[in-house]
């Protein structure tokens, strides 16, 4: 049998469309790019639209749409594209606020349609086999460090500082969708404390503390000031060793020995659109809203510092 | 046949257990004082613990407790009874966190045990009456304005201005506990202000904007600055007329006409008590973390601003 390519469309050409879900959509034998929506971009030999309503208008047969824009327009967008009875897949974080997620999983049902609210670092190479080896460890310490160079990562990026962009958790959300994804057990935000530039109105950096059952602490640096070498890191004290996660999930040992899974697959966004496709086969959402929930969270009852002004 | 009273046991004796729940234990019909727990209270004729642990290991046959501390105290507690396999009732907030609360549903699930999760203002007398009425209204604007003096509310309490305590959500929060109670269908934020004073780490005042379906549209002004005349107003444009709760949804009017439910019980707690001892007949929890997590969303997407400093 011949499984035919689902045409998707890709909506937002900015820096995450071009850099990872291009590249994925051109090798994934699932689907194929049908069509992009962009303002201002548009794509040679590919149907080119700058709204989201004239690409629904004009291809019918486009089933799935890729919304790779900033959290703070995602919800719009989702509930055009699932109005239409489109399936979407939604880039990190799912929404500016986790009500509106709840409203477009409540919506995706009502028009049986499939949402998928994607965590990439959940499919970096380390993950899957972390959470394996987890699965049977009492786990002690978790210590979470995720420092990088904004300047590097979102050059120019405005909407990164503005409300709802979520500053140095745009970030940090990938740590914490690891580590929901590899602990067997649920942990709540204890405390925060969040550095807002006084220029800013989102925080550059944070440090968290968690709780789980038993002894499980977790303690969570994030920074966005790292010059140099740049370090997203997660380790995990258990009643059989130390496990490591580094490179943002990408690798994996074990009190120093290497546990990295050589046959998984090269990239976070390969493995994000070889889930979409199983989700589509399967009918079926996918929408864990918990690494937000914990960003919220801290927002909620963290303590706020003011930093130094932040330029560009 | 005679239904016993329930003995409940209270732990915390600041102002609100002292102002309502104590009141309305003694008055209702399904439950009794069995213990209270109090660093630094006790209670004639009543047996009166320093904690909670001495009181679980010594009052086997209370089977109910009523959690009266501040939200950031609240999780510790509510876990070690529900190991203890009693019922809790939770004052509102149900914690300082959201996945806490998600913590306590399973622990209280997995223990046989109800979590009550409450909302008092959920139970104003014209509440129950304007979620009747709007059930089947198109609704336009609504408008909330929720203006108190918090000197006047919160004498010296210092939990209200620390990480967790809310600030001026506490109050808020019975606000958006009545409009996620009697809307029709959900709303999210979509924008909100939150004026930090300079000395304090939780807010004193917020302005917030959600949406709903179709042209569904939330103002919400709180204030904690407002000295005079205090307002707990929630105002309701719809198709067929507008709907107006004052008082804190104490009254209810339609286009001018009172609406107010005569028979409705007189007192919050009083509601309070007896839907408590329905879900304990029931064996059923009731969490409903919506007006929570509104306010998580208004803490994560909101614009700060540093207003003056306050002092008691």
């Amino acid at each position: 049998m011949t499984v035919l390519e689902t045409p998707v469309a890709i909506v937002g050409l900015g820096k995450i469309a071009v850099d990872q879900h291009l590249p994925s959509i051109a090798t994934s034998p699932a689907f194929h790019l049908g069509a992009v929506v962009s303002r201002h971009a548009s794509m040679e030999g590919i149907p080119s639209y700058k709204t989201l309503g004239e690409m629904l208008a004009n291809e019918p047969d486009v089933p799935a749409v890729a919304l790779c824009v900033p959290p703070q327009v995602r919800f719009d967008l989702a509930y055009e594209a699932l109005c239409a009875g489109r399936h979407v897949l939604l880039e990190k974080p799912p929404g500016a606020s986790l009500s509106e997620v709840e409203a477009l999983c409540d919506l995706a049902e009502a028009n049986g349609c499939v949402l998928f609210a994607t965590w990439h670092s959940r499919f970096a190479k380390g993950v899957a086999k972390a959470k394996e080896w987890l699965a049977a460890r009492d786990i002690g310490k978790v210590k979470i460090t995720w420092r990088e160079d904004v300047r590097h990562w979102h050059p120019g990026q405005q909407w990164i500082w503005q409300p709802g962009g979520l500053g140095v958790f745009d970030p940090g959300i990938n740590a914490l969708s690891i580590l929901t994804e590899i602990l067997p057990s649920p942990v709540h935000m204890t405390a925060a404390e969040l550095e807002f530039p006084e220029n800013r109105d989102t925080p550059i950096a944070a440090r968290l503390s968690m709780r789980g059952a038993g002894n499980l602490i977790v303690e969570a640096d994030f920074d966005w000031r790292q010059t140099g070498p740049q370090t997203w890191n997660i380790e995990v004290e258990t009643d059989h060793g130390v496990l490591r996660l580094t490179g943002g999930g990408a690798h994996l040992e074990v009190d120093g020995r290497n546990m990295t899974d050589a046959e998984a697959l090269q990239s976070e966004y390969d493995g994000i659109y070889s889930r979409f496709a199983e989700l589509l086969r399967e009918s079926r959402s996918e929408v864990d809203n918990s690494p937000l929930r914990h960003v919220a969270d801290a927002f909620m009852l963290g303590k706020r510092r003011v930093a130094a002004p932040f330029n560009d």
